[in-house]
């Protein structure tokens, strides 16, 4: 995929607010030759992907605190998009306010429940100081930068700063600093990775004992490294389950070509999201 | 654990208002011989045990179509509580109204968002009618009854209509039957199986190319049936992972004491939760 086409081409589609996490990552891992496309839901991306409505879409997949975000796994199952690259980004919270305002001056502090959770104690330490939830870290400065509020203060990312002219009046607000979020892209059209290549596969395996030992033996007997495995439920077959497998190689590559060939001899079904590009981390 | 010494003694802690279904699979797995206690969190749950303010807590871990609870695991792995039994209950959704009230008089709906959703077809059907979120199913009978709103009904379970002496307009709204959820019996004291046993058990593999399919090799050499195998992650250890896992037996049969023991060799630790009963079916 040459970089150099983005440039008049491309248009990311996310989910949130203008500033959002999601954002930030696309305009990272594409080094700010995008536009963006703000929508509602998660689905909305996948849709706006498979309609040609954007040229890609970017979802968060995992945080390195809390998990998967399981709705996007659900939903790599049932569009058929494939994953052309991957962002890390270090979560990185600031507090953001009206241009001019002092720290002194906020006795409001908007923000996401689990970005509230994660500045927990940057905020004890304030006195006087209402924390209110808000629906999104983007939408909270987007409040902020709409009704003017000059007591008021934002937890959200550097990227809500710019996108909303806030000031930023502090930054590294999170607890810990071991806080990251993996991010994927997503394409109409597979890629074919240079480097550091990294695939992604769901399966079923049989409902058989050793199923899913045999399943990974495909891969730990030809030194594949597995990166990452997660289960989920398959809807009418009550505690039978999906298997989505992240194994380092390419596609492209004989051994893995070889290693997903046996896979379906194991499997009751097989799918590629993609070979990719393993993500470099970004600190915000 | 003799059944007969419940009748007394036994305290059940759960998440929710009284009504909901956590409550209703606590009094099937006890057959209706305890007292139930309302707790605001599902930490509050796990403290209760702990804290001996409770005799035994319930919590869901994991729904048919939604997949696993994943803050419960998270919970089970900071908790020194031991599994002691397993429930798995159908949901079945019903609307609910005052006693006099006929379904063409009701021009409002409330219940939680996911019990609207799954209760969509239905709903559908109806004409003129509002949907109204609440934060919670038995929430919304409750507040049904204490308002006595007479053209409102909430979406919730049987238990709920015998908690607020509610008619049941309709039962079995939901579109989707094959919906399950399974909940596990907390106890401060682990529990001998007599049948049917099962053991969970949580584990960190090393960090090293095939550590877990040599983990998972422990049971399937052993024929031992791997149920249900869940990952989390390790807070402070971005993108390592703890792993859930259910498998068949209990840990005082000799093989699945070898199994154990050979997974402390694999393992950078090993927590076992308890072996337990596999839990019947309820149709509720």
């Amino acid at each position: 995929m040459p970089r150099g086409t983005f440039r008049a081409l491309h248009r990311v589609a996310f989910q949130g607010e203008p500033g959002a996490f999601s954002e930030q990552a696309a305009l990272a891992f594409y080094r700010n030759r995008i536009r963006t496309k703000p929508l509602h839901s998660f689905s909305d991306v996948f849709k706006s992907v498979k309609d040609c409505t954007a040229d890609v879409g970017i979802i968060p997949i995992e945080n390195s605190l809390y998990g998967s975000i399981h709705q996007n796994y659900d939903l790599l199952q049932r569009y058929d998009l494939k994953i052309i690259g991957e962002v890390k980004l270090r979560v990185v919270h600031c507090l953001l306010s009206l241009p001019g305002v002092h720290l002194r001056e906020v006795k409001r502090i908007y923000s996401h429940p689990q970005a509230i959770a994660q500045c927990e104690e940057f905020l004890n330490r304030l006195k006087k100081v209402d924390i209110v939830p808000a629906y999104d870290t983007a939408g909270a400065a987007k409040m902020i930068s709409d009704r003017h509020e000059r007591n008021s203060a934002a937890i959200a990312s550097l990227q809500a700063a710019r996108v909303y002219k806030l000031k930023v009046l502090k930054r590294n607000l999170e607890s810990d600093r071991k806080n990251y979020t993996r991010f994927l892209i997503l394409g109409r059209k597979e890629v074919r990775p240079k480097r550091n290549a990294k695939t992604s596969v769901i399966f079923a395996a049989k409902n058989i004992p050793g199923a899913l030992f045999r399943a990974l033996g495909v891969f730990a007997l030809r030194d594949i490294n597995l990166i990452k495995i997660e289960s989920r439920p398959i809807a009418g077959k009550p505690w039978e389950y999906l298997f989505y497998l992240d194994f380092g190689g390419s596609r492209h590559d004989q051994v893995s070509r070889r290693a997903i060939h046996h896979l379906t001899e194991l499997a009751t079904s097989v799918k590629i999201l993609g070979s990719y590009e393993q993500g470099v981390t970004i600190d915000a």
